[in-house]
């Protein structure tokens, strides 16, 4: 799908201004240790405990790191950006409903209230005879840069479904989904959580659809870590050949958080956070 | 939150034309098999793979289901009924915009589109002492009936922290995250997906929020399945059961597919489709 993907991962034009700061002791951080990921032997892929403490209860503050004021300024999903009330057209106010705690566009017509949630993004990590299908990105962001097929899940569909139509719409593959893989939050830039699975390919017709350029099995040591296009698919990647070392793969859940400050396109600038395993 | 709860489950006033035929051989079915939930033996818990057929590419169609039309009357998240645009306030057109494949609702002064995406409902199952914690809910729908602490996830929080919110919000109970436990989509009424952590009080302070009537530790043969609030609810607490039969806890993907014409106070009327292990 053609608007999932060029939105995907951007993070251009968004201030971030709550800084989350990560517990040492629960991270797992690929902070460009090596440029070959295959040798992140320092990462510890430990599992972890996330504690919630109700006197810190702002959003931005995890117990073990210092206290973040919530900010006012806060522009991922600006609810302030929200003027008119999609259902009959009045115009909104921006106000903490009763019994909520959140700010949020309130119809001065209608009394509705217009919610904003994360996105799911849903793709496939699709294992083919010891290697991995890359799309290198036909559109921005990331333009010519490579990905896992992935996009926005819509309604109506599950998960896995979305995964897989996005597959045949980016590489124009038919898979199977094989087993939950990652739930990777990106909570604080683009506000979407990536969820993917492992799958197969039922055959070897695939095609770049009018997203990619090209569509290419990789083998497992010749991955392009240089030239991937988020750091989602690093971290997904990255769990994978790990896994592989290991000579098992599990479901991974973890929290990438991006370097404050860092470019949109310095993949490699966050940490893995509360990565949690079953 | 509030709203959350109100919204989370309800499907009353849906009225869903399409109807997704399960793949019986990789169908786990809780259909009221038993009473107690305990003794359902005869459910496989057969992990399987999900197959995509692009000759089929509807999304309510399956490889090995009748194949099903898309309805121009499928109602549940109906883009029709975006008739304004919520940041320049100019009215909607509703078309199939270049290069997608769904109907959307486009601005026609700004031409801005209005995406609509599932929304996550996050949750934990509290564990102590061989007991798990439910929360009698206050608010409609399922008024009184027992449910897990959960709700939407809000931009700015990963899965894990809303999670913690929500535990915090209507259970007044500080949890530790340990591990994630299950994603259950429900695509066709609600479009939600269930992303729910397994989770350990850290005192035992708990008490029902505005949201709850009481909480309360159950033994895990006292769990009140002939009042649990939702279908998603009762498959997570059997899951997590038979699992831990096994003496093993993992991680489930799932669709629930309520049964088409079902009551939605009927939390057994589904199938839990494609259910999918690491």
């Amino acid at each position: 799908m053609l608007k999932a993907v060029q939105i995907l991962g951007c993070s251009s034009g968004l201030t971030i201004i709550s800084q989350r700061l990560t517990k040492s002791s629960s991270t797992v951080s690929f902070l460009s240790k090596s440029i070959n990921p295959l040798k992140l032997s320092t990462s510890p892929r430990k599992t972890t405990t996330l504690c919630f403490n109700p006197t810190r209860m702002s959003t931005s503050s995890l117990p073990g790191s210092d206290p973040v004021p919530k900010s006012p300024t806060f522009v991922a999903g600006d609810v302030r950006k929200i003027k008119f009330c999609q259902w009959c057209g009045g115009p909104t106010k921006h106000e903490i409903p009763d019994g909520e705690e959140k700010l949020r566009a309130i119809c001065t017509h209608c009394s509705k209230i217009a919610y904003q949630n994360p996105k799911m993004v849903v793709g496939c990590l699709i294992e083919h005879e010891e290697k991995v299908l890359l799309c290198k990105r036909n559109i921005q962001p990331s333009h010519g840069l490579w990905t896992l097929p992935a996009g926005y899940l819509e309604v109506g569909e599950s998960a896995a479904e979305g995964a897989m139509r996005e597959t045949w719409e980016e590489a124009g593959a038919t898979v199977e989904v094989v087993s939950p893989f990652a739930q990777l939050d990106i909570p604080l830039i683009g506000q979407q959580t990536y969820v993917i699975f492992l799958a197969k390919l039922k055959n070897l017709d695939f095609a770049p659809g009018p997203e990619s350029l090209e569509c290419r099995l990789f083998a497992l040591d010749e991955i392009p870590f240089d030239s991937l296009a988020f750091s989602s698919i690093y971290v997904t990647l990255n769990l994978y050949l790990e896994d592989l070392k290991k000579g098992t793969l599990k479901f991974h859940y973890g929290t990438i958080n991006k370097r404050p400050g860092s470019s949109p396109s310095d993949i490699r600038a966050f940490s893995l956070d509360y990565h949690l395993q079953p």
